[in-house]
């Protein structure tokens, strides 16, 4: 993150003035790019998300912010894939109750379907769950078990005035 | 679904005031729950569709929504999975023509998109058909051979009007 | 396209119109169909692109937009696919800064990953890169190599201002 930082002057105004995430300058058409404290950290030609009305997430896998490394346990390593997400949501005021799609990419289904649901259960609380699409596919990064894709309803109106509330 | 209406007091109300969907309660961003009269019937943790200007529609297979079923013949059985979606994007005022995108999950890439291709000729009738992903994947639920993802664009202050005018 | 283009009698006013793009008239909900000038052609049931607020571009190969046929070599293939998706952000006014999604579907995870970061890091520059899920599947249309979804963000409001400005 030093790195990108570098390109950017203006980042120190931009993170003295929200505590919740580095943002980035926003693009031509105003998109944000997301970088929220406590995140995991990234390396290559990918963000963690970017916002403009939706907050469109990364493909997560469960990764530990605290050492950057995947989470032993397998359920325990859904479970984190998807606490990766809601803390990128969160850090644009959405909460997974605002989360309209999760698209979730699994290495085998008969095996890890049961996991993600009840990560699922557990971290939502109750209906509704957002529409959902699950997978198998050949190979995921670091022959991983699980990735979820998502995206968010987080209108900028709406950010706003919650922040405001703060 | 009587076991999420329970948790919704006002449920009854809100499928009064709409013969076309039974929405639950708005997300803290105003995201809708999407599930309309005839549609199939869920279990576990996802929902049809979610909407906030966009109509994201969930992993659609070619289940009967009168059996919950999947449908046998696997050429009948990809058109249902495309009137799923069509049903759960109309609940919102959305037709296929305001489909902005899909993405084709198959179990064998060369013996079903040509079924893809005439389902969606058969019901979209004429270009312009919508942006299109079609890949081969390991695995579907039910071992499947088909799932739909799709989304749709529908603004909220359209949707108002078109209903003002039922 | 001619073929389309004959379903459309006012095609010739809207070319005439907008050097950009060879759009069909809108959806009801306002969408666009995207089919800019040197992008590559199109058959079947799928089009390049389609826009309201976000620009969803489908799946694109690494088709030489010139012959319509995939690029030989492996690194300039991937890299096309990328110059295929920016051309069609472009006709809508928007950047491969605007990308707020991309979703990369890869044959062989181990071999192409490293091409599609050398491509994004070639064509974005430099941070923030977009959002990004990649996934090995099991096939591909033309058993090809890649292929790449995306989504940008493009206001309408900022579409019109960029215009009037040409």
């Amino acid at each position: 993150m030093l790195q990108r930082l570098a390109l950017l002057p203006c980042a120190t105004a931009i993170v003295m003035a929200s505590s919740l995430s580095f943002a980035q300058s926003p693009s031509p058409s105003g998109v944000k790019t997301l970088n929220p404290s406590g995140a995991i950290k990234t390396e290559g030609t990918w963000s963690l998300g970017r916002a403009g009305d939706f907050v469109f997430v990364a493909g997560m896998q469960g990764i530990d912010p605290g050492t950057n490394a995947l989470v032993q346990d397998p359920e325990a390593r859904v479970r984190q894939a998807f606490l990766n997400i809601r803390l990128i949501a969160q850090s644009e005021g959405a909460s997974l109750q605002d989360c309209v799609r999760v698209t979730v990419y699994v290495s085998d289904l008969h095996r890890y379907a049961p996991m993600v649901d009840k990560a699922q259960a557990e971290l939502w609380g109750k209906p509704p769950y957002p529409p959902r699409t699950m997978i198998e596919v050949r190979r995921l990064f670091d022959d991983d078990i699980v990735e979820v894709d998502s995206v968010f309803y987080a209108p900028a109106k709406k950010r706003v005035s919650l922040r405001a509330r703060r």
